[in-house]
């Protein structure tokens, strides 16, 4: 195939799918598709609901063309899949939407196509799992190593992972360093220079689409073990009656040391790319302890925050019997309106389990988002006086602003407040991580 | 006390005290202490066994005398203890150098006198296990935040935790910023004064010893856990028939991923310091799971070395009985003498377990300490076509120098090459981490 040629297909218009969508079709033809038909809706007005790219831009983008018509996507030749790859409720990898997007692309994949992967997978993966659909469903054989000579017809595929980073404006598509690879060493030279089109930064190509696939879910898994590391710091430092922050602010003066800080680890990405990793390994009979550690300790810290914050309470003789608890942000992350698998709902839960009345309170979040994902009503107001405890989890700026005695007024004169994220220095309120 | 009536007494001449001693007699008066008459008598005469100083160094080290008589020691006002912690065989720590340390010095301890432990040790170690010991033996009570305002006879204590690495000659005393802390707010002023006095890249005055003692221990645990981490990842992905180098070197094109390479995790601190914390968590009912997970996998690395090279040989159809196995490096790190808590020692037990005979060949161990250690001969010359399996399991230069086809010939036709530390690319031996 030559670059001239190439009409680009992206399947799956998320925060992955659409800027790298921008990107290409300043270089190519631009085929955007999502099952989603309002999302397509509002992306033919320019808008952008994940706010990861301006309405000018996509004005600008003229030979990009959205759809969630697969005759169109059919015109296509070089299909780009970005659907989400999360977890279901056992921790287990949900290969669901890979699957239909596999199926829909197999359905109209034609001798010579080339289809690369982003969605972050265990290493496999698409050798195991989406080859032998596009195979199925095309009826077209997938070139490999190991049919480097068939004359046939077939087609190619690259696995290529997303490295995005949702909110960061400095780390963006163009500019940060792509992984690329192929199942054959000319497709995957072909599909580097495709994105070498198109990242500034320049590429890797990887030796096999199982380094590139095992390169990406090692990054987030890295992060996770780091943070529930710390994590562990501030529970027994906790204990010890010792300031995390303030150790982790000595440890951090050495030249080596990794500034973590500890926290509820939520999202798309950190929390959930491990139990990718996780589950292949036990597939296979590996059984994973630190990564597996990791994650125990950080889809416990909701919980945590809660019995250390009932704790609290009780030996400062505040009734538990009608207790009013107040969370002070929803999102996985702060200064954003991404609620996805935030833990800030083991929070809640946990807190219920008491019997304990929350009201949660997030200035970035909107109720219907709330209601739709969590059926939590959000309060709108604060009143001042009316909790026995504040939990302040989410370091949104706003909260910042608010400043100290204002959110003190919002708790009763006895009430217990837990800085989780250390937004305010170590001696201001009662509790912190 | 004032600056010019200061003489520094410092206990311990090991890799610690002895570049401390050198720097501070630059300013005060320095009484370097050992109870190894050996080590003054060597140091006596500008030698120094660790290569931490130079004979140069000593020589103009005018203001710094040795000495193994409490007498001596007696006419200082400011004691460092830098004596060495490790574990014991049950991986719990072993005090003893410490505590027959602060014996020493409460014994000729004097009113308004300082003790600075450099020491690393768990959260509390100092006010727990120190200072009782200090009051006992020297009949004063040390002044902290409870006596502030005692008029009786007292003195204080501090700990400023070292930061050496062992062979790092761009990360020395002077110019790794030191924590300090104090029993009293103008102890820890004091003692944060006199550190300045010879640490050009400053200080961190940390707000407790507890906190400064926190710091030091969780830095190699981060270490560690990181390392455990890449070892994890290591074992898995050589299961999955995938090359852990390439998933790497992949990997770390991306800005913020952490550039950890696996391996035998040995020495005298990365592998020791974690058992400080986990103890002290025990101690107190926190059981640690990550950092103990990190250290089970590490302490696991050598017998996971051995099975693997064993499996190979086997499929490879080379005969066990009477098999012979050479291991090419000692040390717990490259291209030093060191072999402190070496973890080949490991691979060299288990090998020993399948009644393997094993060659331990390393260029920078002199045969006397290998024996004394470990009860080790070592051989000095290699023959051609003499093993069934080869190790590199340090990467010394000389192995690097040595070349493929010279390492090769050592192995008879058949036999195995595990490169445990990637010494070459990775298409050259059989195994590699």
């Amino acid at each position: 195939m030559d670059l001239e040629d190439l009409k680009i297909g992206i399947i799956g218009l998320g925060y992955v799918g659409l800027p790298l969508a921008v990107e290409f079709s300043k270089k190519f033809l631009t085929v955007g598709f999502d099952i989603n038909s309002s999302r397509i809706i509002d992306l033919k007005k320019n808008i952008d609901a994940t706010l990861e790219v301006t309405s000018l831009d996509l004005k600008n983008a003229i030979d990009l063309s959205f759809t969630n018509d697969t005759k169109i996507l059919k015109e296509c030749n070089f299909y780009i899949i970005t659907v989400p790859t999360p977890i279901n409720q056992a921790n287990q990898p949900d290969l669901d939407p890979l699957v239909s997007a596999s199926n829909l692309v197999g359905e109209i994949l034609k001798p010579g196509d080339i289809v690369v992967y982003e969605s972050t997978v265990y290493p496999g993966a698409t050798e195991e799992v989406c080859i032998p659909i596009l195979e199925k469903m095309s009826k077209l054989i997938c070139f490999n190593m190991s049919n480097l000579d068939d004359l046939g017809n077939g087609f190619y595929v690259g696995y290529s992972p997303e490295r995005v980073n949702p909110g960061d404006k400095s780390h963006t598509v163009a500019n940060i360093i792509k992984i690329t690879s192929g199942s054959t060493p000319s497709a995957a030279q072909f599909i580097d220079r495709v994105y070498r089109e198109i990242i500034s930064a320049g590429t890797h190509l990887a030796n096999s689409i199982r380094i590139a696939e095992a390169a990406k879910v090692i990054e987030n898994t890295q992060r996770d073990v780091n943070i529930a590391l710390i994590n562990e710091f501030a529970m027994l430092f906790d204990l010890l009656d010792i300031d995390t922050e303030e150790v982790l602010k000595a440890a951090g003066t050495k030249w080596n040391f990794l500034p973590f800080s500890p926290g509820l680890v939520g999202g798309h990405c950190i929390g959930v790319d491990p139990y990718y990793l996780t589950h292949k390994a036990q597939l296979i009979g590996y059984h994973p302890e630190i990564i597996l550690a990791g994650r125990r300790i950080n889809d416990g810290m909701g919980s945590y925050v809660v019995q250390r914050l009932i704790k609290e309470m009780v030996c400062k003789e505040i009734p538990m019997v009608n207790a009013k608890v107040l969370i002070m942000g929803l999102t996985f992350k702060e200064n954003c309106p991404d609620i996805r698998n935030t833990k800030v709902i083991d929070i809640i839960d946990e807190l219920q389990k008491y019997n304990i009345e929350v009201d949660v309170y997030d200035p970035w979040v909107s109720n219907d988002d709330a209601l739709k994902e969590y059926n939590i009503n959000l309060i709108k107001k604060l009143d001042e006086d009316n909790y026995d405890g504040i939990i302040l989890a989410v370091s949104h700026k706003q909260f910042l602003e608010m400043g100290v005695s204002k959110i003190k007024k919002l708790g009763h004169k006895k009430s217990i407040v837990f800085d989780v994220k250390c937004l305010f220095p170590s001696d201001t309120f009662d509790i912190r991580l």
